[in-house]
């Protein structure tokens, strides 16, 4: 069955519709008719089970005859990253992030980033494609890109790391472990992932004096993008 | 310091060339001069330190002045997959796995792959670049693809898995656990990764009577390239 993607779905007793970019897609491509079931995920844990009730390839009404709720998973990932020089490098984390499951993606500009805008129209996009392929009920939240020192006032999670470059030495530098071997299970995590030039001695110790832990990924110099997902990935299995 | 990827370097008694391509950038691109100091991996272990000796830009000539031995891994890990009809995936796949780490990459083509045909030239190029990005001294294996009959007969890792995909029920699905539950740690790891229209029934039967066990990697639908580099992730974690 073809799954959709709508925040605002009304109870059985009333309709609901498709955006126009679903609508069109409903219709037009995939030439969907009255009565035709489709389903529904609203992004807050409920897939709806529903039918066509007015085949509009603009406004496509729909009403919900069942409704699945999947429960929130029972930690929670949050990454926060600078976003990378070359976009697609950041569109590929933010796809792969929600595929394998992620609660929410934070953007940041550091001292060393060399980006300094980010526009996050295409990624919401990017992330409602990846939660539909993955068949989740949940969309992650993503955060218009910030100042570290603004990013750092946002963070109310309990398990607070940031990574650390391998190799690379700092008077704060107290050969970090793994985050394999720093994160507990069933936490609300927060992890910092830096920009190519990495985080500045003073942003270290911003997070520091934040209550952050400094953690390394592994042995490898990882790219951004792979350092956001490796983290990602790590607290997932933490979590199996 | 730049590094170079040279797999047949002599002892410091001898002379040793960087291939058209490194010579060129060495030359060309980034200006190296007689005297200048590089560093050369072998893809075998050993990061040589070494000098340039002769500054042709076909044929740079170096001697190496001192040599640093990496051990391999503890554990290893490869993957076999089915190349996804995207090239681009099972490039990015192979980039990202090189950088967090992976033995050995085999190709196969299952009874439901789309795509029949895999040239390994520039994968090959994607692996050693993911090497030298990633600050490793080992360049994993990549073969080229076989049936899946054949695939199966090269494996000869002790701890063998065979992704399946969730929700998607078979005679032999006795509803699978997960890859960090079923593997156990500084083992060798052979994971089997489906094409996007997954394995047959009787490629599952065939890895499942060559002593493949049945894991699941997580309740998310995973595409192909997802999947392939969550398994390797995971087997790296529990080796943390």
């Amino acid at each position: 069955m073809h799954l959709f993607y709508q925040s605002l779905v009304a109870s059985s007793e009333s309709v609901s519709f498709l955006n126009e970019d679903d609508s069109r897609h409903a219709i037009k491509t995939l030439r969907l008719k009255i009565g035709d079931e489709i389903a529904v995920t609203d992004g807050h844990g409920n897939l709806h089970l529903a039918v066509i009730t007015s085949a509009e390839a603009r406004r496509c009404q729909f009403r919900v005859t069942d409704t699945k709720t999947t429960p929130p998973r029972s930690f929670s990932v949050r990454i926060c990253v600078a976003p990378t020089k070359n976009l697609d490098r950041i569109e590929w984390f933010v796809e792969k992030a929600v595929e394998v499951g992620i609660e929410r993606i934070s953007f940041f500009f550091g001292q060393h980033s060399e980006r300094r805008v980010l526009k996050l129209e295409r990624l919401e996009k990017i992330a409602v494609a990846g939660m539909k392929q993955s068949l989740q009920s949940y969309l992650p939240r993503l955060d218009e890109a910030v100042s570290f020192s603004e990013l750092i006032k946002t963070v109310d999670e309990e398990q607070r790391f940031i990574a650390h470059l391998p190799g690379v030495d700092s008077p704060n530098d107290a050969s970090p472990v793994n985050l394999a071997r720093a994160a507990t299970a069933m936490g609300r995590y927060v992890v910092l992932i830096g920009p190519e030039g990495d985080f500045s001695e003073k942003e270290i110790q911003l997070a520091v004096a934040a209550g952050f832990q400094m953690v390394t990924l592994g042995a490898n110099r990882l790219r951004t993008e792979t350092a956001a997902l490796t983290a990602c990935q790590f607290l997932n299995f933490l979590n199996v």
